[in-house]
């Protein structure tokens, strides 16, 4: 739909300057897109503030999401706490689990972690192998230097000297950066010993590798007794909730739980802007399916799309090549385990081109084996190309009964579904009864140790059983002691059961997306700059998620016009079309300008001839073209392309060209 | 708007059943609106997880807010950390003051807030004295009693017992009680002494109150050094980033800024179910303006409403009779500070009405002097009425110039408004210059802060040092010290000043939502059972926040009219309606009961009319009533009751009834 509305490819220049980090983060604190949290305090790392435009995206993208999932497919729409009692963390396994390795210089005690530390010293020591051999060889160093040197800036400067390495430690070090994600903390501090890495900051020696839990800590209520954590993911919320959500969905599955919230992450020590931060937006969802049948009702609207796959296989042979196949056949092939995995992958890549990600710089990484939680049975991350690299930015991942189990375990709740079958289940099978008024009275306190003992028995016991007691007594043995029993206390039948109803426990895929990411990454694949003027950013943004629609902007302060500004917005605001008005001091092309950098879409100049003759011009923030109309013309063709019915060669067909922008635009 | 769509008092028989509050508590866990946290781990304590229904019913609430406020009003929406680092709440004075006092059990160590628990024992005294009277005057207690167990629940049932206390007795714990909030530490602890106050649950002795700090604490990366508190209100976020805001703004005032997001306060021990929670949602708006002029341009479009106004002068005449004028007069009477906080309280009145509070049950209670922060100059509160009496849900403060002053001093930036002044401000002044380099070499360690005395002298103070200069020297004393100055030191000269810009930090006028209090407070209101049969609620919500606008129901299961469900939720959906299907097994009259109870207004039945004739019927929730017509004259309808075009009389007016409902609606 988005991609209708988006400029054609041959009207933007996208092109013209490569890409500058720098200028990007320039623009976003300078139109207050988001900023470092408490700035005038000095900042802390990991914790950023949207402004006006970024919260506006944000909820733009958020919407768009609710839209594209909740409502399209009735998920049940889930709002838990972030503050979690540490007992559910603790059944999850992020109590003990959730952590990374993070090492200290021994004397200025800077903390890293551990393993981007080794990986930032290995790549400096590559990166200078690489110049000294350039330079034995007479070359200029002709790598890709730019997206090198800002990846090793977030890496805290470990910097490169031009020294050789010899061939087998060149090859070696890649070995090692290819598994880097596989080390635990004891071989990450074995690494550090053997190759002699140091804090990249001092050069210091660094201490063994520990662990850190990623969990931010805190205690509910005033007596300390009852630990809570900040949630670092907000899965947990709908499993804990799971029975009452099966009950309000009439008691079947498969269904969906979303929900959109913050989730915190205690990281040891970010610095990659928006991509590595202590306190995040998720949306996720969880679906809950029969494990017998993963099959999807929609799966033929998505099996058409054809995908960028980057199966586990083809890693484990070493290649990064992609494979572009379409759904129905990564599913029909096994490569995908099942069809709603395979759904839910063409909604994500739908959702991603409909903000505005360029779908050339996304792809589908399989997760490999000893990459996988171990209870995945297959996972899927939607990874999208960055200054930063590939950044995984949404995680589809098949959780099988995991979590569910886990929960029922802990609290003896009955987590599971109960499915009336169409034809009932007739079977025979050894049942035994326990005589509690005998039993009691005669093993006292062994007496319930000992049934359970009994109802826990497998079918070969129990008919070994029936043939003991038959003759005389059997044997039951609770852990260290065993008991005689007779017919008096216990008997066994072979008897006919017939079972009308499955259990079972549902497994769960989960698509879970990090908003922020996402966000980072449209900023990044939306900005340019005019090949005029490499200074004038601008960011391509669909109308779908630009913070503000259209400007308004009044061509002087001339009081006749104001009425008319407001007047134009108070009409946009009734269509639900986000306005702004410009009428600052600015000359006119400034503040086209300023709003390029904002991403907004259309801009409508109010001028004279809109007092005389009522008419308004529209511009095309990509192209700069300018069309004019009456207010009710525009304000049609404006709903048209917020609304992805009309794009802008559309819109020109229906609106003329306006003469005499040039002045205008370079004001 | 949405009281156009409000059902006719007539048609409801509201009243017919005395609200119960358990009934309606019932409702939400089975209809899943809300639900204790983590409750399969036995839950805790003021913290509560929102269901689809409570999740939807909040998210349409939210939306409407921020259409109603941010869209409206163009205000600058924000999204800052939930973590903050402890200086900025240091600054604001959280870290010191936001606490509240707590006592503890002697024997079993449980924790009461001092307050509550001499509120409710004393309460509960008075009871038992009124209990007391009335059987020795052979009289039935006739006191309200239903809603005052119930409060008494919530502080942990100090039970009363039948004893009848001295008349002076009575109307001294009558005065304590109307002044509860206003006692401190020391105080609360007086009182538990000279009235023997004890642990409610176990009649055991308390400690002396101690201060608890209501934040919830961690630390913020690994070092333990980077201390934060999860925010307890959203509005530092603001402050903080107020400089960005006023450059997005273009550096005029007035502006606002709002966020809505998650704040936390760790309660000693809540007991009210929402009104008193450990997290919760806010949406908080800072109105910045001008100190000199609170005027408000939108002013007029409020100022002939009348609102319920309870005035702190009312209040301190021990009076708490509401007087229902004008904003308009209010205002000019001087009543209600000044016109920007008249406006935002007829806001909040528009939008509560909009969401479907009953506005006999709200009014706005002036805050008294000693009740209200010291830096606030005026501050009000809206405040409904539910079964735990009067709930604070939304406070509207003038904080004037407090926060930024106290961000500024502790930052030294610069967090003021310039304004150009349309003619400059001419005036003569004393300006003293100090030499720096002969003051350094002279004074040494002195040097600076001698200066700074010096640039910070008054006129006369400086007038005086000119003549003194004149004469040979002056003295300049520095705290303990005094030094001697010569005119080689520094020079004093009375200036000729050009003032073109006025400095000012502009005040803050501050509406701050509880979105949850408000949500709970329209469920009571909203709550009523049919006088036909007690336990089948309805809640009486409008289609605005409804969580659902439509139920469809398929009569039967046959397999004809299952397409036809799904072609009318599609079409309701592309028209932005939610609607949910329940073809479940139960009796249509269950399903109807079941969508009463989560409020959804209108229901859509597909019988086998709709596969012969293509028509289907429309039912009212309130009414039970039906009417019928084509899927497109139908959907048109329902639309226009969605968008509050209509209500439900001009419904049928458009559609005929249908007969042959009662059937369905008992069957």
């Amino acid at each position: 739909m988005a991609s209708a509305v988006q400029p054609e490819q041959s009207m933007v220049k996208k092109d013209a300057h490569p890409f500058e980090r720098a200028q990007l983060e320039g623009l976003m604190t300078k139109r207050f897109f988001y900023t470092q949290a408490f700035e005038i305090y000095g900042g802390v790392a990991g914790l950023y503030d949207y402004g006006p435009s970024g919260a506006a995206l944000q909820a733009n993208i958020i919407s768009h999401w609710r839209n594209h999932f909740i409502i399209e497919e009735d998920m049940l729409e889930l709002d838990t706490t972030i503050m979690t009692l540490s007992d559910v963390l603790k059944t999850s396994g992020h109590v003990d689990k959730f952590a990374d390795w993070m090492v200290k210089d021994m004397k200025s005690g800077e903390i890293y972690r551990a393993d981007h530390m080794v990986e930032g010293v290995l790549e400096a020591r590559l990166k200078g192998d690489e110049e000294a051999r350039a330079k034995e060889a007479g070359q200029a160093v002709t790598t890709d230097a730019a997206p090198a040197a800002d990846e090793k800036k977030t890496k805290k400067k470990a910097k490169s000297v031009a020294v050789k390495l010899p061939d087998e430690q060149v090859a070696e070090f890649r070995r090692i950066l290819a598994q880097i994600d596989d080390f635990n903390g004891e071989q990450l501090g074995e690494l550090i010993k053997k190759y002699d890495i140091r804090a990249p900051a001092t050069g210091n020696e660094v201490s063994a590798p520990t662990e850190f839990n990623l969990m931010f800590e805190s205690y509910i209520g005033p007596t300390g007794q009852t630990k809570g954590y900040l949630r670092p993911e907000t899965a947990q919320g709908h499993f804990v909730n799971f029975e009452r959500l099966l009950d309000f969905n009439n008691g079947r599955v498969p269904f969906a739980s979303a929900q959109i919230g913050k989730s915190f992450r205690n990281e040891i020590s970010p610095r990659a802007g928006l991509l590595r931060v202590r306190e995040f937006t998720m949306a996720e969802i969880e679906h809950f399916v029969d494990p017998e049948n993963k099959s999807h009702p929609r799966f033929n609207e998505v099996a058409h799309l054809v995908l960028p796959f980057l199966s586990a296989a083809t890693q484990k042979a070493g290649d990064t090549t992609v494979k572009t196949v379409s759904i129905g056949e990564a599913v029909s092939t096994g490569m995908v385990n099942n069809e709603t995995l395979g759904y839910f992958l063409g909604r994500i890549y739908l959702f991603l081109e409909a903000i505005g990600i360029d779908t050339n710089r996304l792809r589908f990484r399989q997760h490999m084996e000893n990459e996988m939680a171990h209870y995945a049975c297959d996972c899927w991350d939607a990874e999208i190309h960055t200054s930063y690299g590939w950044i995984e930015c949404v995680g589809c991942a098949d959780r099988s009964a995991y979590d569910l189990t886990m929960h029922s375990n802990k609290t003896k709740r009955d987590l599971m579904v109960q499915e009336p079958l169409k034809e009932p289940k007739v079977y025979q099978k050894y049942v035994p009864t326990v005589n509690k008024k005998v039993l009691g009275p005669l093993f006292k306190k062994n007496a319930k140790l000992i049934e359970d003992t009994i109802m826990g028995l497998d079918q070969d016991t129990l008919k070994q059983m029936q043939a003991d007691l038959e003759s005389g007594s059997a044997k039951v043995t609770t852990g260290s002691e065993t008991f005689d029993v007779t017919k008096e206390h216990v008997t066994v039948e072979y008897k006919t059961i017939k079972e009308s109803v499955r259990n079972f426990t549902p497994n769960v895929i989960e698509p879970s997306f990090g908003i922020g990411r996402i966000f980072y990454a449209l900023l990044e694949h939306s900005f340019w700059a005019r090949e005029e003027d490499k200074e004038r950013g601008v960011l391509s943004l669909p109308p779908l998620v630009a913070p503000f629609k259209v400007l308004i902007v009044p061509i002087s302060s001339n009081e006749q016009l104001s009425p008319l500004a407001r007047q134009l917005s108070k009409k946009l605001r009734s269509l639900g079309i986000a306005s702004r008005i410009d009428d600052s001091s600015a000359t006119i092309g400034r503040r086209y300008a300023r709003n390029d950098e904002l991403g907004t879409p259309f801009a409508c100049t109010i001028d004279f001839a809109s007092v005389s003759k009522g008419t308004i011009t529209l511009r095309e923030r990509d192209t700069t073209t300018q069309r004019i109309g009456t207010v009710d013309e525009v304000v049609d063709v404006v709903k048209q392309l917020c609304d992805g019915r009309l794009d802008w060669k559309g819109a020109c067909q229906i609106l003329p060209a306006y003469t005499g922008t040039q002045d205008v635009e370079n004001a």
